[in-house]
């Protein structure tokens, strides 16, 4: 009995384009990192190497520059859906394809309190994130946030959690809430103004970390998610997964000072890791 | 109306945990990583941030250290199992945890042709991977390898793939082959002797690899498949992710000097990645 | 014959200090990662395990904290030099002492227009770095910036540069520059108003990047390092490191395209690394 | 007045090469990364962009695939001289030239029990490490090894050090010692066996380890020390950087358990850094 290839894909990951539209003096910059995966009957190149069907993960790159090229989008939601809808309607055998994009955050250099029109520096570790999933049968658009780093230095609390054997952590009602928001969210429509939709959400997710009273990053996932949802009304649902970036109260006791929530150790691991999915309706 | 919460969980990642085993004059080590997440009824601590079914993600590290002291184990697949069986039966209203194990490799130090009894060397950098998943239906065993960097010569092809508009990459009849192997497959028993399983699924891996003269990454990948489902009884599936580390030749033309396999640049970025599931049968 | 232990030195690396100043309803933050290093009379410890004179690198550790605790400061240049001078007035053997902070950039998230008293986000990857070095006969102390991140999309050229049998790459009068700026600069005195010192540098550098046309990034070292020492007068030199974050025009010709300063591949490997320093006199 | 360029270098560093030597059926394999600093008159480019002396970094990336592809070495060392020579006597108006290069560590995958011709798999994190340095008055030629890791469970003391109001660290008579073993040597000639070299210095190094019990880090960097110059005649000295890989004992006290050396947590920050340098005799 032989066995069964119950599911292949392949592509290219982390091609790594620069576009820059050059349309009247000031410059538009597009930093982006792609990741292309085809699914489709491949099993030729699997079982026997007849590679004939097969689109090489090199022709794969050269296709995300060619379009880059040849195609003008304002977002990398746009970008993702012609390079989802490229695949599938150029490759017969390519059944569905998904196509990841981030961008990389710039801004205008400040010269003269004016933005420069060719300069730039990076704006911080968030990207943009989009994904397109397209198939035979439908077409699904991402969007997202990834890395936006957020820190408040009071109005946090961590208390009255469930106690047993395994519990050491006290309770306290005043610490530092940390975390890297990696927000996805599901748009309802192909043709948004998509950088519009996602600065609406990120000005959601920031403005409900900073004002809402938080007695748990499960209670401000949910906040920010309905902000988000309140905001935008082109997008249908939100997941976040939110690692806690703890800032742990170093223990001066053994020095004769006292803990006033101003002097913490700051770690990476471990982490909480908490995610949840706000719909605006069971699915 | 109100959003829905479609979706929860949390939990504790990176969490390091070193064991060491003294029985008799041979120390055993274990340098084990692991991600826990819980799902259940936690709808009251997203919705009112009341917490007190939560169990703290720092509950959830304090458990993976007592169990690691209090439980006797000669595999991260056996503690995996561990840890979760606990977590489902101490909680009752989680109703499934997810553990994930990565042990790093060390072998002992060699004094005078023997082995040490207490030091030891980084192995390289291939985990031993883990992942275990009960709900209130039933349990899942995983195992696998990760970070597993092979890489050939010769006796590796790249020819005859689809050609069309966006292809510019030429054929060729030897060139080097890398990847960094990642490997995980489903147990079917939660009993086996699983460093031996996982040993023997390691040694058909890289068998393979080195004896199959290779048509592309794709068909390496089966026969690497096939080859483990054949060394190992108690699997009935293996997914690669075979990311591939292209040594791309430099191109000596302008030099007066003629390629001649042997002299490459090596790149990380962009890199395809080939990726499919064997299985015994069809599910 | 006995070996000589020519050189020793010890310390804490990457200590994690978060710091809230708390005067006022708008906290302020420190995100603080601290190496120390002594130097001193430790051979005991290296020759016979005599470890009486040696200061533990948890005691390091735990004085960062309690230092930050006890002291105020505005700047880590200041806090450097406090945790310098601290380590070689409390311990008599002690010869000489290097600190290295560096300082992760936030700003305040902005909430209907104005900063939040409390909620930070990060304000890029650039990093404020100090390093305060005291010895028995004097005291150093040197400010910078680290991965200041900048890109250019015009204004840039290389030509004109060296030809022999090894050069490939061909004159352009039109490229991307890019580079993660790093700066060290000495201060001519011990208690400037470094924050102001350190904004001042930073502007000049970015202004002269985006404003000054540029001939290769030699040049442009030098032209950023001249505008610094005229932008700041309380540092005496000042030393960059650039590494070349190149972005290599996407070849379009094998696609019947044609490239027009638009489309590039962004690559971190290999890099041109082009290094400098600019004082007001020779040393 | 104007300002003083103190010192300037540049070049290209992350260059990674792939060689294949292909001599009878069982190929050899180098992977190397290379790191290159030229030093001379470079001002007019810094002060004018006049770049006609400028070796671009490409070429120079060029140089050293060209190189590897004429010139024949068996160990990284020597093919950091040829390199470093090269420069030197290519371009009048260099005056010094660094080459650091590193090399991964893989090893033939074993098939039957028989080491295979052209199939390889990693042999650790540890990498071979080279630097040369060559000016118009000299050549300097260092060794090394990187990324060693070791850990040993017993025979490592911490105890008996200095008490003030700072510690806090109880003594201890056993714990875990681990560290990356980071060592660099300077050879005493520019034309010895070097893999030897570095395999004798590397098995002196980790016999010490393992063998050695070790008072402190310090106290153990020094045995290193003394046994690699006593087990190789072909370098003078020796530097190491031994970061402390702590793992700290997990606090079983809360859940009636009890210590026995056995469960630790695994930490990377913040970390003991222990320098020294160990010589034949005082320079």
């Amino acid at each position: 009995m032989s066995d069964v290839l119950l599911h292949n894909s392949y592509g290219k990951s982390a091609v790594r384009l620069t576009k820059v539209v050059r349309k009247g003096p000031a410059h538009e910059l597009f930093e982006i990192d792609a990741d292309i995966q085809l699914e489709g009957d491949f099993d030729a190149a699997y079982r026997d190497g007849d590679n004939r069907g097969v689109v090489a993960t090199d022709t794969i790159k050269n296709t995300v520059y060619v379009l880059a090229k040849e195609q003008a989008f304002d977002s990398v939601e746009a970008f993702a859906l012609i390079l989802a809808r490229h695949f599938l309607k150029t490759y017969d055998h390519v059944t569905a394809v998904a196509v990841e994009l981030k961008q990389a955050s710039f801004q205008r250099i400040i010269v003269d309190g004016r933005p420069h029109d060719h300069a730039f520096t990076s704006a911080g570790p968030q990207m943009r994130y989009t994904r397109a999933f397209k198939s035979r049968t439908g077409e699904e658009l991402k969007g997202g946030v990834r890395d936006l780093v957020v820190l408040k230095t009071t109005a946090s609390e961590w208390r009255d959690f469930h106690t047993d054997r395994y519990r050491t952590l006290k309770d306290t009602r005043d610490r530092i809430m940390a975390t890297k928001v990696d927000a996805t969210w599901t748009y309802n429509t192909p043709s948004a103004d998509f950088p519009a939709a996602a600065k609406s959400i990120d000005n959601a997710v920031l403005t409900t970390f900073a004002t809402q009273h938080s007695l748990g990053v499960q209670q401000t996932l949910l906040g920010m998610g309905e902000a988000a949802l309140a905001a935008c009304n082109v997008i249908d649902s939100i997941t976040f997964e939110l690692p806690n970036l703890h800032r742990i109260p170093f223990n001066l006791d053994p020095f004769g000072l006292k803990f006033e929530n101003d002097i913490f150790v700051a770690t990476d691991e471990p982490y909480g890791l908490i995610k949840g999915t706000i719909s605006r309706e069971r699915k």
